[in-house]
């Protein structure tokens, strides 16, 4: 049976005389307030790189900006290949629908030699996941319903003076992990300010870097069992703050770092 | 008298069928080891960003992928505005050299608004300026040059299992902070691996993305004065790694974060 997230991820190639496009179709279980969650297009981007026929190795990095919010139903996605060099490639991307660019962005592909390493930042400290209890998002973020998620700090239950939230997370149903749903899962932490709040306020990725750092045997080492995942806010002022992610697997493995930019408004009290 | 960050950051508009392209010109005060400082390639970025007639507000976030080493000489520069929202506005730019892609990424600009606020992170802690002696880098490094760098840790003396830096860090001679200097500021950092490896070995950024937090009045504010930066990587492996930094001005006011991923070869024994 194909698992949710790769039905919401699936892309078919298109004809076009210019360039290689694909399309894709927004998928009612990931929807979120407004429009598709952010972290599935991102992963979809992912996925339609490492089915182009020219990819070189592996995902290295990923930036996509949401330039606009993606309507439920068909969008298309082209894919430009800027430069391949003898161990890593530059893509951009931008995506279309109905005529106009709703996001654009940046991939780096790459071959992972074997060198020097460390890793340097430690994991976070956390109980055994079955002692930790899953929670639920509210009916309106249909998204969060495909992952299993098990805050051990800053869940959405209540507000708090620190941004940071740090949990168990795998997709639900169990699948094993792999680049597009690693890149999902950064794009998996509800915005800072709800948790400094307390509430949901209208707040929205603008735009999402995502460093991935996990060979494909680490991944394949990983599978489907949970993984800790962090992130906090650093400064929030004049309508957006930062937030800054790991995502940690088995054996103290830092998988992916990531970095976005999120637009929020006040709401009126 | 003009500054020397000011004549390595000059564009001029060329003639262009095809959209709005400006002209660059490698400075030879910020030769890096191959090819130009990066740094001073995203700040002449933000710069002509700045410059074009139909801007709107102040940088918010900039990421900028290097997939090729700029040859000293001229450089073209090719913005392409995607869409403007009421509150933001999204770009997408390409830098071509000889007849070939050296560089592309994408930029947001925005109004800032009034809204709720708060720097959940904290400052360095850092002596006073006047108590740290300036460092010089090796000749080779010709763009180190033009910054005062004042390292209270992580300096480039030698080896250390902690890739953290932090410093002093203002232009040389001094002045005055504004988008596109910060913006370099924030590839200001030495490669982590020369920290941990105490030597120089080879690499280069692929990608750096930058939030820019401050705004045009807080930059006025801090005027020429020393800012304190901040950077360290998390998982050095694969060729790889990334690195984190932040910038902070008086008041213990967050310019801006900063997200770096970067090759590097281990240097044969």
């Amino acid at each position: 049976m194909t698992h949710v997230f790769d039905e919401a991820t699936a892309v078919a190639r298109i004809d076009e005389i210019d360039g290689h496009v694909v399309r894709a179709t927004t998928h009612p279980a990931y929807n979120n307030m407004v429009g598709p969650f952010g972290g599935v297009t991102a992963a979809t981007v992912v996925r339609a790189l490492q089915e182009h026929p020219e990819v070189l190795g592996e995902p290295l990095a990923l930036t996509i900006n949401y330039a606009a919010p993606i309507a439920e139903g068909e969008w298309d996605l082209a894919l430009v290949l800027i430069r391949t060099n003898r161990t890593n490639q530059h893509w951009t991307f931008t995506i279309d629908q109905n005529g106009g660019v709703v996001a654009t962005g940046t991939a780096v592909f790459g071959v992972r030699r074997d060198t020097w390493a460390d890793t340097e930042d430690h994991a976070p400290d956390l109980p055994p996941v079955d002692d930790v209890p899953a929670s639920d998002f509210p009916e309106f973020i249909a998204w969060a319903r495909n992952y299993d998620k098990r805050f051990v700090v800053g869940g959405l239950d209540a507000a708090s003076d620190d941004s940071t939230s740090t949990l168990w997370l795998r997709d639900e149903p169990a699948r094993a992990i792999d680049y597009p749903s690693l890149t999902s899962m950064t794009d998996a932490f509800f915005p800072r300010v709800f948790l400094r709040h307390g509430t949901y306020m209208p707040a929205g990725t603008i735009s999402l870097t995502t460093y991935f750092h996990a060979t494909r045997d680490e991944l394949a080492a990983q599978g489907a069992g949970h993984v800790r995942a962090t992130a906090r806010g650093s400064r929030f002022g004049n309508g957006h703050f930062d937030q800054y992610g790991q995502i940690w697997g088995d054996g103290d493995r830092l998988l992916a770092t990531t970095h976005q930019l999120v637009y929020y408004k006040d709401v009126p009290q």
